[in-house]
Formats: structure tokens, C-alpha cells, sequence
């Protein structure tokens, strides 16, 4: 049996996982990330070997390394070229990899990763056009078009979390205003609520808050599904600021299948059923073409993992 | 030598050309656009078989039969979808030309057409990604990436000029509202000229406007070049429209080449220049990324024609 390896680089943890032709993590190691460039890339190194280790393999065995990272990323040049939790800018990540893991490795966005694991073994399964969006901290995105990752011109585009939704509006952490992220992240969404809860001390949010211990992506869509009226409308904005991007995205590419991850997919169907509504009002000749299904990504965390392992295949 | 022959299917005219591997068109032919579906049909098929004639060949001596036509196009299955103007619904456009032509017949959007003739002849020439905008009564698309069209999933997308970049925003011909094409088209750049002028008995735009027949998309820049303030005004508040939709679409795609065509494009400098300096403020990551170049397109009419006769070809 053919075995592959990928290593899912995260700001709290290196993951590394062997995966199978049936797309099962069949071992896997994880160590903390610590800072400095030249201490993760052998820790990378290191957790991939003692995963190949744990399935009684040697790094040779593996015709690829594959990896996922956060920033921003140039598969092409294998460059990591800037990254806005570290401040690293233009390291060369598969090639000082190389220097410590004996086969080629290949490097991408987490995002695009995990697109990957859901098409070969998620929820986007025998699609070849897919389009996943991740709701975290920020708005990542991953394009699969005709089987194939979609980045763009030199591999540095499709940053669907910053185009702009809304010309001039909110500030972005990117330094532009309006994008998407700046109103579809976990991160817009707690703003979001602390406005709401400001404005109407007698919402449920408020407790909710007090006993969770802040307010979190989870707040509103909590309290919504309880029937407080406050936190409906949250939800309700932040579902027509998603249907608006998604909106915009499908008149770009058709996608068969739309998938949505992170932290506030977890929120299901009362995320999924208004934005599924709203995402028709927000296309382009949605009477004259299909709109694709919008579904939640089954593989959670593994999806980076696998994907990363099948990027030499793809 | 090998020649193509394209057709392209306009509003007013259908335009055939024999187009050779110098992508000069050696032979041309033209008649009005009459109406109906049954009508229109033979006469492309005629007109382009009098453009063969005109260059002493027939049609059987050409491999294919390119065509560009406005509306909503699938280049798959041959059908087009659907035409605003004609209200043309599922129309069998290739099949129904194949019946009248003795060779395969490609069909895709003008627009894409048009793309494809600058990539081969004229403004981005050489280059394999390329991103073009053609800024007449609607706003055109036309993507090429890695030296191929790029129309999204089924070929039904890329529909640029119907992304939002004001979310619930002016409203826009095609039902939703925000849309680039309701801020960016000649049609928009009318309604903000004569906004501006309704506000502003002073400006030199009425005099303008009264000895050329009528506000049109020159009423703006005519009177921007000649140091007009309201007309400043509004060929600045246009640039930015225009650069924040090219902002997002240059984040996604990373074009190596931007071209600005239709009527518009002929402003020049005017519009250039600042569009060039207002896409910088609106494009992720701008300063790690350097951007395109943002030039006019070349061939104005014959890119489409040429575009069309090598269909076949990309």
C-alpha cells in the first residue's frame, strides 16, 4: 500500500499524520510550535519523522512530504512570504524542509489543504469544483477547480476573505476596508455581538457571555437558536454579510458544491439554512442556473492533514 | 498558410472575418442584425461564408467556426442560456449554426472572445494571465489563466461585472443590486454624470453635454480634461468604483495583465492613470505583491473577431 505524509504547520501545534489510499490517518505525532524560523522547520521535520516512525516507516518510504501553512504562501517558489502571527517575510520553507526531510516537499496554504482532504475524503467527495470558505479568526479560502487547486496568477491569488464586500467599510486587519473577513470571521462576528449587547442590555447574550466567560462566535448563535430576538438579528446580519460573499463568489466560479469551515460551522443549520436562503438573493441569475449546495466540511482538523499529505498527487 | 474564420454577433451587426496565423484579418463581411433566432442563424452562417469567399476560400477549407455572442453563453453544451436584449432563452446556437456550416462551431461570450484576441494580437500579448474589462453599457469580462479561458464551473461563470462591491447597493440590470457593472458601466458613469449635474448648475458638463447631444460617458472626462471640478469630481469618484472591483478581482485572480477596453477605455490617460494609482489602495497585499500593469486594450473591435477565430485553437 502507498502511504503519504502531511504536516498541518498551526500557530498552537505541528501536526503531522501518515494517511492511507483510503484517505485514513493510520499514525500521527504533534509537538507544540515554538517561535523562531530555524527552530520550527526541523520540529517539522522531526514530528513528520516520528509520525512515519509511529506507522513503522522511514521519511524514505514517502514518495512527498506535503504541508500546510497559515500566511501567505507561494507554492511555485516554495516560499513562505509573509506570515502575520510570526512577522516572517520571504522564508524559504520547502527548501530549508528539504535540508532536513530526505524527498520533495510541497507547501500551501492550510486552507487550500484542507479543501483538498474534504474533496478527496469530506463532505466535497466526487466534486471537481469546489469551494470552501473557513470561518475562524480570519475568512480562509480554498478553490478546487477541475480537480485542480485554483491560486491564481503566480499561485499568490484567490484571497476570497479580502475582497471587498462593501466599498470603504470596515477595517480589515489586512489594511484594507470592506473585506469580507472584516464582517464574515469569527473575529467580525464577536464585534458584531459586543455591538448588539452594548446597545440592548436586556439580550440573553449577556448572561450567555457571563457564563462562558466572554463573548465568543458562539454568543449569538446560542442565544438565536434560544428565540432572543437580539441575537436573530446578529445572526441574521452576519448570515446576509456571508450570502453577499458567497453570492459574489459563485457568479465567479460555479462551483458544484460550497463548503464551510472553522469554528462557526460548528453552528449547523442555523448558520446553514438561512445562508442556503439568502446566498439566492445574492447571486447572479440564480433563476437561470442551479445554485450549488452549501454543506458543512466533514473532516474538521484532519482535512489539513490530508490534504497536505496528497499535494504531491494533485 | 492555415486561416480561421470568426464571427461576431452583435447587437446591430453580425461581422465575419478571415483572420491568418499573423492574426490580420484578410477578409471581412458584415450585415444587420434582424430579429429572431431563425433569422439570425442562416445569416451568420452566411455572412461568414461570404467573408470565406471574400478571401477566395469556403468554409469547408477552415477547421472551425468561431463565434462570439453577448448574453449568458455555455460554451459546453452550445447553448445560449440567455440574451437580454433578444430575451433568447436555452437557444441551440451551435448545434443550429452546425446545420448551416459545414466545419465544428465553438461559441463562448464576446467578451471572452475579445480576451482571447488581445492575448494572441494585441495589448497582452505574451502574456497568460490575463484580466480584461470591457467598460460599455455593461461591464464585460474576460479571463484568461495559464493561457486559457477561464469561465469558471460549466463554464458559467466569471461574471465579474456582477460581483457586488456595495452590498445591497445601486440597483443593477440584473436583478441584484451593488454590482460592479451598476457603478462601473457607461450606463452608471451617465447616471453619476448627470446626478452630479443635476446638483451643480455651474459646471461646464451642461454646455457640454447640450452641444454633443446628450449626457453620454464622454460628458465626465471631456470636461475632467479641461479642469472642470464637478466633472473632476465625478471621474475621481468613478476611478475609485472601478479600481476598488479590480482591487478584488486582481486578489483573486493575480492577472500578469490587466486591459481596459470598450468605450470607455478610449478616456485614455484620464482613466488610466488614476485607476492605476486608486488599485494599489484597494488590492490585498499590495505591498508584497507587486501589482499588473493596467493598460488599454489594443484592437477595439477586431479583438473580438479575431478572438472568435481561434476559439478552436486555446
Amino acid at each position: 500500500m502507498q502511504y503519504r505524509i502531511g504536516i498541518d504547520l498551526g500557530g498552537t501545534s505541528i501536526k503531522a499524520g501518515v494517511v492511507d489510499e483510503k484517505y485514513k490517518i493510520i499514525s500521527s505525532y504533534q509537538k507544540p510550535t515554538l517561535e523562531g524560523f530555524e527552530i520550527v522547520v526541523p520540529d517539522m521535520a522531526e514530528t513528520a519523522r516520528i509520525a512515519a516512525e509511529n506507522a513503522g516507516l522511514i521519511l524514505e518510504d514517502f514518495h512527498s512530504v506535503g504541508v500546510g501553512s497559515p500566511g501567505f504562501i507561494n507554492p511555485s517558489t516554495g516560499l513562505l512570504v509573509f506570515s502575520n502571527n510570526t512577522n516572517w517575510r520571504n522564508m524559504p520553507l520547502k527548501q530549508e524542509l528539504e535540508k532536513h526531510i530526505p524527498v520533495p516537499v510541497f507547501i500551501d496554504y492550510d486552507a487550500n489543504c484542507a479543501v483538498v482532504g474534504e474533496m478527496l475524503a469530506g463532505a466535497a467527495k466526487g466534486y471537481r469544483h469546489v469551494l470552501m470558505l473557513t470561518l475562524g479568526t480570519g475568512v480562509g479560502t480554498g478553490l478546487i477547480i477541475d480537480g485542480r487547486l485554483f491560486s491564481g496568477g503566480d499561485s499568490m491569488g484567490a484571497e476570497l476573505g479580502h475582497v471587498p464586500i462593501i466599498a470603504n467599510g470596515e477595517p480589515c486587519t489586512c489594511g484594507l476596508f470592506g473585506c469580507l473577513e472584516a464582517y464574515a470571521s469569527v473575529t467580525a462576528l464577536i464585534r458584531q455581538t459586543n455591538e448588539a449587547m452594548a446597545k440592548n442590555p436586556e439580550t440573553k447574550m449577556h448572561a450567555h457571555a457571563a457564563k462562558h466567560g466572554g463573548v465568543s462566535g458562539r454568543t449569538s448563535f446560542d442565544c438565536a437558536r434560544e428565540g432572543d430576538p437580539v441575537a436573530m438579528r446578529v445572526v441574521d446580519q452576519y448570515c446576509t454579510y456571508l450570502a453577499i460573499g458567497l453570492g459574489g463568489f459563485i457568479t465567479v466560479f460555479r462551483p458544484e458544491i460550497v463548503l464551510l469551515g472553522g469554528g462557526l460551522s460548528g453552528a449547523g443549520d442555523t448558520l446553514l439554512v438561512p445562508v442556503r436562503k439568502k446566498v439566492k438573493e445574492y447571486t447572479f441569475a440564480s433563476d437561470l442556473i442551479e445554485l450549488p449546495p452549501i454543506e458543512r466540511a466533514a473532516l474538521g482538523n484532519a482535512a489539513g492533514t490530508i490534504g497536505a499529505a496528497f499535494l504531491g498527487d494533485i
